[in-house]
């Protein structure tokens, strides 16, 4: 292979992390996450959305957030291979895709790309029981609400209060993985918010579901489509108009 | 008007129509239609989002005009008994219900909620090809998918180009009334774009289907549900979050 | 306003509240909300459907009614602007609207419309145990099984036994009410019977959910449709059938 | 009934088969088809429903029908094993299961139930394009929409004119079938309309998608459930309700 | 039954019940309920897939048992009027029909098609907590999801184990299916597995649900089939590929 | 490579890439494809099914395949670190998925998992109009049917005769793709089959839909799967049978 030297393993892709939210702590534990999870060679650059809400916790900020979103990922001074959205909701993600013209991937969305081969069905824990018709919206707008069997909830403290200890999360989250086993059959679970997503690891020790963590997913499929050079089609939704194309 | 003081229809209910898009020259043709449609009594205060974009063209102006549209309505210096959206899209309806406590109905579910009684499935015709895959979605959303037999467009030239002459236009939108009926068995029609509303009247002398034109449906509908003192629950979706609820 | 002196808001729309069932007592209940609903101006003429069952309880009865209904309403003496079916179910809706050039609209999809714009998910509480999967195939007939999360039921006393005290309707509706939202996350109640309608306004003293009351709803929309000029579309399972065109 | 007493093919079953409209000459074809398809030892028993109307052709002569097919189906002075219902609609199909305790089939559902496990998707074709609408709710209520891919229709003469020539007929029907094939797929088409059943030998030479012929359907499809013992539940929507249950 | 000697009942059909599986006690156990279900005349062929596994009891040898199927039910020496596939499974049964061109029908399917003219809604009882999710996709992939209520289990000993008490199994199985009714409204039980077929008449003394046996309806129905002269289409997925039909 | 010991690019994973019928030419066009798409450093380790029929046309084949299938892939010497079966059909997945520990993932699977991201709306193009309902059903087995706007084919010779010209293919090929993006708006097609897979570069310059090629996708997700270390779930239709688990 010394015959491949300048090839993709070595300069491998460049993929932005985009947290929605303003969040610098965030950005950085997701950021943690993606680089566990890359492959050798990936570029992953943090990226925070700091014309955005603090948080994502329902309706109206995921609006904000996405319009900052849209604005801020058109910005990027360096282009990069491929694009996550690390936050587990809508907020804007088909408005990113149509302003932009690389592989841009929600990691909500490739969670659950990646579960729909590996189980009968899934359920999704999210990080509050008020989030819960907000996700089940999402999991609905992005194709999978046939494979959802149940999207439940922990109560995480809020976002700027002191974290609760990680053991009392992690309990919250087999309880709520098993009685979505035991009550309708999921036999997988995908961490349902960046926030809960850093506890997946202890979580396999606690479930016999299979745990999907969101960021993984979206940085390896990222990785994926990239390499086989596929991008989100531009002749349906994701179109951009005619305005930005004349100007373009 | 102090002479009828104990008269409903004097008094009368005062009802936002929010244009999502910047362009005052819709605001004002949807004003029109929204004053020839209100009961009598009914104040009908048009306002333009005039931080939004001058036209929602997709995915990327909808959450432009949504966050817009959100933080401007949150600021209405006086209270309306109800706001209608006035736009066929989404643009953040679900963000402005959870926002505010007053009820809020987009021209859009309005119009469908009036069609499921009156057809056995209704088409929508919208501005233009290209906004196809976006208005399925949007019925999706607001979930009329199961009644909506089709989704169908008209080319109407740019907002900021001449506009092109009305029979032509209105021949266009008969056509495919007509088509929707005779492939997709439709039996009513609804004018899928606030640009098409002023269509509706000279519409329904080239079709047999029934036309439903939204800007009316909103504000009768509107009317409706402030005089029945119904709006969108906060116990689902449109609940404010907690920050919120604990500042407010 | 002395310019409008002969506009709608002096003449009104005249609206028929046509109980299915025979059972005068329950027109007149139902006459009350109605009345309490309706813009000023609006005339509520009761009727009831003598030649029909004392009152619709499962699918047997629903027929009955249904066809006395269908010639009792062809027969109005003077034509009205609507017809408002003020009975939770089916009980040939559908064949009036066919057999009508009117404005016909049951109240159970008036309320079913009105509820769709402001909840995530509805539930609907029904009369009896037996009337559950009635009226589940009422929704989805109606079009609206899609956001209907459940139909629970109180146990009414049989229409012609004394009535039971108020307090203990109101009880079970709320225990009913907050089970659907506990369970399936419903934000959202419809009184599903017209037996049940009287006691909306007590309910919403007792349960967080928003509260939907069909007559209000039907009398409401009714009002709308008419006074925008929109009814039943005549080109698809509402036409008349050839013989009837014929003759008439 | 004593010198019979082990064996079922001399008693055999007695199937009343219910034409739900009141024209004899329909009635009397379809006893025809019926006595054709029925095992030795079955007696076919035709009805005429003399109080309902000429033909079942929509949505109000659907109801008027199905009342007096209730009244007069309880009325039968001998009880049969079972009974077909030999149109294809609704008519009061569940009614006259709730008011009876003995196997109530219609013929579309049994044509249905049998055509299922022997296609990939059927298609129907119905005898005007009028009833399109109408024969389309049908097969939702009867709970068969995901499996049918299209209803089509030809065009008979009306019920009280001359018969159109046989060939002109069947022409058309294997024309409507052919094209269901070609453009959704179908690979078996049932008679969807009692005038068309006696049409369905001749179908077979012209066409190679399967044709179901409901009243052959319905006919052994009731004498199997009479056999094998089984009725419709008593325990759902085709439970008496409780005043006759306390009469009865 | 002298005076029938040369017709049908005398004649009768003869059906190949095929055990997909290789215990012989099943097919015997089959065969019993088979014949008691038959009309007189009826020849009930038993057949056991002996290169088949011992039990269908998940994907891997529903797998196994279908190819063994296909291979052995090609070579029958004799060729009968229809076959009924008598395990409460998929293994193959699209493949068997495919591979030959007389009526193919699988009892889960049969029993299926029975129970939705008879219930609201149903509920099928299988033999172990694991087969669940195998039997929901069976379900669904016979097209039948919309009706089924909800899969249960009891737990039925392994295959080569000494057998339950049957008032134990009994006991389970009237347990889940008034659960079923209790829970989801199910008003029809249907025995989800061959091994569940002889406690069938006991189960109806325990329930007051309907009760399916899916060997009986499969036997009725292929009889029904056979008598009418219908089979699977061969114009859809049940056709022959075309090197067999060369070679054929 | 040696410089690289330590990194998982060198280490790579290992990928059974396994043809589901007996034809090594398409293993060796699948692998070659494969190998195009696998990151530096997988090792794709193509795999044929000897024992299984030439080719996959139907649902007899499928289910011979399977079986096949299932027994060699257990008895696979070296475990690999994920197995991608390399035909577009179902032929047993979940069956190898229940018998293996490891991830396996069908390419039909890993293309329609990979295009819900990317489009509005997905059509696959198979290689015969005869295979349309056989993959119809693939599709919704594998729970992408809400997204799948069309299953459209081309016409390709039989695998034993000469191949016909790649110009006349790819032609073909783009019609398909067109159509399904005018007809049903579809904005992206996948190449249903292996035998098509080797067009998909020159389709892509034929046509604007974005070109989804199986292979790829099912080696990229594989590398993917493994790496982040999921695998299907063994809680629910993937679980071993008891039997197995006691001898295992």
């Amino acid at each position: 292979m010394h015959a491949h030297d300048t090839n993709w393993s070595v300069t491998g892709v460049r993929v932005v992390l985009a947290n929605p939210n303003s969040t610098v702590a965030i950005t950085e534990a997701c950021a943690s996450l993606a680089r566990a999870a890359a492959a050798p060679g990936t570029d992953v650059v943090p990226w925070t959305n700091r014309e955005g809400p603090p948080v994502v916790d329902g309706l109206a900020s995921d609006y904000l957030a996405g319009a900052a979103l849209v604005r801020g990922l058109a910005e990027l001074d360096r282009r990069p291979d491929a694009i996550v959205l690390a936050g587990f909701g809508n907020y804007g993600t088909g408005a990113v895709k149509a302003a932009l013209d690389i592989p841009v991937l929600n990691m909500a969305e490739a969670a659950m790309a990646c579960a729909v081969p590996l189980c009968h069905r899934f359920a999704i824990v999210t990080t509050s029981p008020r989030m819960i018709p907000y996700t089940e919206d999402v999991v609905a707008a992005f194709g999978f609400a046939g494979r959802c069997a149940a999207v439940r909830a922990v109560s995480l403290p809020p976002v700027d209060a002191p974290p609760a200890p990680e053991d009392a999360i992690v309990e919250q989250l087999a309880a709520e993985a098993d009685q979505a086993h035991a009550t309708v059959g999921a036999d997988l679970v995908i961490m349902g918010g960046a926030r809960l997503s850093p506890y997946a690891a202890a979580l396999r020790q606690r479930t016999r579901l299979v745990v999907v963590e969101p960021v993984a997913c979206g940085i390896a499929m990222a990785e994926a489509l990239a390499r086989i050079g596929l991008r989100q089609s531009k002749l349906g939704k994701f179109a951009r108009p005619p305005a930005e194309r004349d100007s373009a």
